[in-house]
C-alpha cells in the first residue's frame, strides 16, 4: 500500500493498493479527518459500478458504525447534469445529511465530478471521498479537486474547486472495467508520459495495455500532485494537463458525448502533435511516437468532424481568456510548452497539420 | 465615501457612500481587481430593482468599455432556486462569458445569493460585485461570501462560500425600497445591536426608522467584517450572526416564504430573548428592550405556527451537527453566548418562554 500526500490548501491523501474496497471504512476513519460527529455516509455510484462494489463498501462503512445510504445514478456522461445534481441534493436533504457527514464517490469520472460538486455545494460544502473505479478517474479526475456538471451548452460549465478528504485507489477494481473504457483511460496515461516523463512513456510503448498498473497509476498521480499543488485553481501551471483537451473537448461535445473523453483526448493529442511537427516545435519522430503509441493502445488519432465545426465549439471553451487561448504543445517526449494564441491562430496552427 | 476592507483569504473592499450607482464603473475599475482581459459585465437583477437602477449601472459600465448584458429574474425568494440558477448559467454560456468577465449583482439578498452562487460555480468561479439595494443586503448578505439557492426541502441548501470582489453600497438606493422591506431589514440591524453594540442599539431605540443610515450601515458592516474574518467558513464564531435565525428560518419556511426573512428573524429574536429571560440568562428588562424596539419598528414578535411545527422544520436546519445545534442567546444588550444543545433541549428551552 502506497500513501501519496497532496498538499493543497486543504491537504489530503491518496491511498493506493490492491483490494482496498473491503477496508475502506478503516481507511476513511484513519485518513479522512472526519469530525467525531460524522454519522452518515452517502455512497454515490452508478448502475454499472454499484452492483459490483457498493455492497462491499457499504458493509465496510457499516462496520465502522456509519449509517450508510446509497444513491445510484444511471451510468454515462448524460447523468452529469443539473437535474441529477438537484435530485442528489434533494436526497441528501430528505435524509437529513448534516455538515459533518460525508459522501463516498464510488465510480468513474462522471460519478466523482457529480458527487464532488454535490459535496462542494450541499450546505455550502461537506466532506467527500473519491473511490475511483475507472483508470481515467484513478489517474486524473479523482485527484485535484475539480468538480462539475455539464450544461446543455458544454462540458463542466457548472462546478467548483473542492478537494476531496481522501482518495482510495484500488487498481483491482479496474479489472471489471469494460475494455473500451480502460483503453480510453490509457489516453490520459499516455498524456502524462508525453508531458513530463519519458521513462513512463517508454514503459507504455513497450508494454502497451499490459503495463504495470501500480507503477503507472502512482507515477500519474505523483505528476498530477506536483502540478496541482503549484496551481490549485487552474490559473497557469495546471494548463499542461490540458494537452489534447482543447480539441478533444470540442470533438467530445460534437459527438454529443458518444465519443468518450479518453478517445477524444487521444484525437486531440495526435492532432496537436502533428501540428507541432509541421511547425517545427517537435520533431516528426516525436509526433510519430505519440501517434504510434496511441494506435498501439487501440486509440483513435483522427475524428469525423471538420476543423470549422470543431473551431466553433472551441470558441466556447471555458479556458478562453477573451479571444485568447493557451494551447499545450509537445516539444519532445517528456516536455511540453504552453503557447498563448488567439482563437484564429489556434485554428491555423491545427489546420497546418491536416 | 467610506472604504471598509474585508481581509478574508481573498480580500475585498466595501465602498459605502451616497449616489454611487452612476460611478460604479469607475469604482469597479479601481477596486475590484479585475483582470485586464475582463471584457463583459453581466448585471443580474430582478424586475423590481432593474427598472430603477439597471440603466444607470449599465451606462456606467459601458462608459468603462465593458460589453454589458442584463439578466432579470422575477423578484422574490421564489426565484432563488436551481431552475433559475441553471437558466442564468445557460445565459452566461450562451453569451460566451469567460473566466475573466464578471457579474454585478444588483438587488437585494435574493439577487446577491443567486448571482453569487452562479459566479461561484460558472466555469468553477468568476468574479462578482455586490450592489445591494435593500437594507438587508447592505448590512448582511452582501458581505461575507455566503452564496446559495434554496431547495424544495429548505432555504440555502445549495451554495458556496465565495467572496465578492467588491461591494458598492449606496444608501440612497434604499429610498425606493418598499416600506415593509425596509422594516424587515431593520430586524437584522437590531440584531447587530443586540449581539455586539449597545450604543448602536440605543441609537435605534431613540430614532427607530429615522436612524442615521450611513452610521448604522457602516457599524453593521464593520461588525460583520470582524466576525467573518475570524470565521470565513462558518465553523464557529460566525454563529453569533444566527441570533434569531434558527426559529426564524423555520417560520419563514413554514410560511412558504410569505413571511419575509427579516420578519422571521424578528420573531425568532423575540422568542429567544424571552426564553433567555425565563431561564435567567438575560434580565427581563433586556428581553423587554428587545421586544419593545422590535415593536417600535413595526416588526412582529410572534407567529402563528406551533412549536411542534417549528421544531419539525428546525430538525432539518443545516447548522445541526448530528443531533446537536448551537443556539445564540442574548446575555445583555451588546453580548450574546452560543450554547450547544440537543434538538430536544432547544425545543424545551424555547417552549419555556411561551
Amino acid at each position: 500500500m502506497k500513501l501519496i500526500d497532496i498538499n493543497t490548501a486543504a491537504p489530503y491523501r491518496v491511498v493506493l493498493g490492491e483490494d482496498l474496497a473491503g477496508s475502506c471504512g478503516t481507511l476513511i476513519q484513519l485518513h479522512a479527518g472526519l469530525s467525531e460527529n460524522a454519522k452518515t455516509a452517502v455512497i454515490v455510484t452508478d448502475d454499472n459500478v454499484g452492483p459490483l462494489y457498493a455492497g462491499t463498501v457499504e458493509e465496510a462503512l457499516t462496520e465502522e458504525g456509519f449509517r450508510v445510504l446509497v444513491y445510484t445514478v444511471p451510468h454515462g456522461e448524460a447523468s452529469k447534469n443539473l437535474t441529477t445534481y438537484g435530485k442528489l441534493l434533494g436526497f441528501l436533504a430528505d435524509n437529513e445529511v448534516t455538515r459533518t457527514d460525508f459522501i463516498a464517490a464510488l465510480g468513474g469520472g462522471m460519478v466523482g465530478d457529480l458527487a464532488g460538486f454535490a459535496a462542494a455545494t450541499y450546505l455550502r460544502g461537506i466532506r467527500y471521498i473519491q473511490i475511483p473505479t475507472s483508470l481515467l478517474a484513478a489517474v486524473d479526475s479523482s485527484v485535484g479537486g475539480k468538480t462539475a456538471v455539464d450544461l446543455p451548452n458544454g462540458k463542466n460549465l457548472a462546478g467548483a474547486f473542492y478537494q476531496p478528504s481522501l482518495v482510495i485507489c484500488s487498481p483491482d477494481m479496474l479489472r471489471t472495467l469494460p475494455e473500451e473504457e480502460f483503453t480510453a483511460g490509457c489516453a490520459e496515461v499516455i498524456k502524462y508520459g508525453v508531458l513530463g516523463d519519458e521513462q513512463l512513456f517508454a514503459h507504455l510503448e513497450r508494454f502497451a495495455g499490459d503495463f504495470d498498473r501500480e507503477y503507472v497509476i502512482s507515477r500519474c498521480i505523483e505528476m498530477k500532485r506536483d502540478i496541482v499543488v503549484q496551481d490549485e485553481h487552474d490559473l497557469g501551471g495546471r494548463q499542461v494537463l490540458n494537452l489534447g483537451h482543447t480539441l478533444g473537448h470540442a470533438a467530445e461535445q460534437l459527438s454529443n458525448y458518444s465519443l468518450s473523453h479518453g478517445m477524444a483526448v487521444s484525437v486531440g493529442m495526435a492532432a496537436v502533435a502533428e501540428a507541432a511537427a509541421s511547425a517545427g516545435i517537435c520533431s516528426g519522430e516525436c509526433a510519430g511516437r505519440i501517434r504510434n503509441v496511441l494506435k498501439r493502445f487501440g486509440l483513435p488519432v483522427s475524428c469525423e468532424y471538420s476543423m470549422d465545426d470543431l473551431y466553433e465549439v472551441m470558441c466556447r471553451d471555458k479556458k478562453r481568456k477573451g479571444n485568447m487561448i493557451s494551447l499545450v504543445i509537445p516539444k519532445r517526449i517528456g516536455a511540453c510548452e504552453i503557447r498563448k494564441m488567439s482563437l484564429q491562430e489556434m485554428k491555423s496552427f491545427l489546420e497546418s497539420a491536416s
